[in-house]
């Protein structure tokens, strides 16, 4: 089962961790940018190439203390189609060197698009005779705002390609307050989706206790994580917010399980863009950074 | 201002439609795509260039008669990135045409990465010295559970470049109560959501009284619109679930003010997929479809 996959890979490095690949133009090198606008001019199809070079030599630098990436959809969009495939083959590339990749999207929509981007994320598509995968990760984060007729087509393909999804529950912005905080009778609302959440994937639950729908929690909260993980005993979280928006390994503590299972913590711009702070070569600032957060998590979680 | 300019174009044609592109591999005529495969294979390239193709036809058939375009994201990137060029593709087109272009997204994420998603829609990218539209649409739905500093970046954009967002209030399916009508003290969290999006762009309001943020209310749910309509004095309305999804002339006329403005109708399958019904070419089916919901709606507005 895919959240199985994700925590044997963690028990095997020990280490809970996933890198967030968000490649801001501002967080890859110069000279690496200028190389491919040497080649192809000031387009987007030269930031794109810059994008897969950088992607695939902090791939080749992490994965083998790293169990999981994480590329941030927004920064890919935002270099056109180009960007785009530069996603593609960033997933492709991760995956090959046996990393866990979740996309994340913050998908949503209803019936049939939400299936749609379940097909998009995590499944096939025919065309004519043939079954194709257009991305092929295996996670996706999903938004929850439009109820569960948005939700279950993720879930039924999850189940079908032994996927997984990550629902927003709280997420780590200071402003995540304004509607997720919200009283209902006695509970929050970001108690009643996560509530809702686990009720719905009971019948999906994997060899290490988890269902298929997991639960983004940030990490900047950290007393709404032990309450929900003491609560939602069946979901497996997503941890952002640590480093460059001031979570800890203190902080994130309270979304792991009495075994230290059932989380991952992510950092992105503090391991990729490491470079802007030591200099030197961006692979080695980056493999440095993760086996630093690495290393304060195991001594938090004492594992 | 973006929003003057929809309606400006929707007094032209005196037509408040949007036509959903949702290019389904299904809503494709099978000689359209049977004759990319016949070129290129059994590939998601194949697929991709049928749904340009496609659009392409539609929107020559549509584009004197219907003010605004909205594709669906979800269904190009259900071809991988070749579906995310045929995107592009058909918002360049559209666009060319004089369409008013909303891109369907329902994007949301927190600060940096929210500014990333307002690039790539609504905003530019700098590569080196040159300034680039990564996809240019007109206006771009937004999922707000995120809160505030989720928002503010698309707004930023939209002043910038002259868009706007749509923000999902209150949407057409079946289980949007679930989360979206909980109350919370006195109002349901639709309207707290609608509430904070109205305040939140007072300062952006054109000439027909509208700001850059708009609402998704669904056409199924007339009692709301109007409800909603009433409140939101300056919120432009995107009205899904007309025809498949079983909204009507009827149920869409609460989302109109008193004018007959500060609302828009999406119709997508119904419209594109007419041909499955009718037989016959197609783009034919699809003017002569979107003819008949027009006058619905002239009918009921008195227009």
């Amino acid at each position: 089962m895919s959240f199985d996959r994700l925590q044997d890979k963690i028990d095997v490095m020990n280490n809970p961790t996933v890198v967030g690949l968000d490649p801001a133009i501002e967080s890859i090198p110069p000279h690496v940018l200028e190389k491919h606008i040497a080649e192809k001019g000031e387009t987007l199809e030269a930031a794109a190439a810059a994008v897969i070079e950088f992607n695939m030599e902090l791939i080749d630098a992490l994965h083998n203390i790293v169990p999981a990436v994480k590329p941030q959809l927004a920064y890919y969009e935002a270099l056109g189609p180009a960007g785009v495939g530069a996603l593609k083959t960033t997933i492709d590339y991760a995956r090959s060197k046996d990393m866990y990749v979740i996309c994340d999207g913050k998908r949503n929509d209803i019936g049939s698009t939400a299936e749609a981007y379940s097909t998009a994320y995590l499944g096939a598509v025919k065309v004519g005779g043939t079954e194709l995968r257009p991305f092929d990760a295996d996670a996706l984060t999903v938004n929850a705002y439009l109820g569960s007729d948005g939700i279950k087509p993720f879930i039924e393909k999850a189940v079908k390609y032994d996927k997984a999804i990550f629902v927003l529950v709280k997420t780590s912005n200071q402003s995540a307050w304004e509607f997720q905080d919200v009283f209902i009778d006695e509970r929050r609302l970001y108690t009643v989706v996560g509530d809702f959440m686990e009720e719905l994937s009971l019948d999906t639950i994997g060899k290490h206790g988890y269902s298929r729908i997991g639960a983004v929690v940030g990490a900047t909260y950290p007393e709404e994580a032990e309450y929900l993980r003491a609560r939602l005993k069946h979901t497996f979280f997503l941890v952002p917010g640590y480093g460059a928006q001031g979570g800890s390994a203190e902080t994130t503590a309270p979304a792991f399980d009495a075994d230290g299972h059932g989380a991952i913590v992510n950092s992105s711009r503090a391991i990729i863009a490491a470079w802007k702070k030591t200099g030197g070569d961006y692979a080695t600032a980056a493999r440095d950074e993760a086996l630093k957060m690495r290393d304060e998590l195991r001594a938090c979680l004492r594992r």
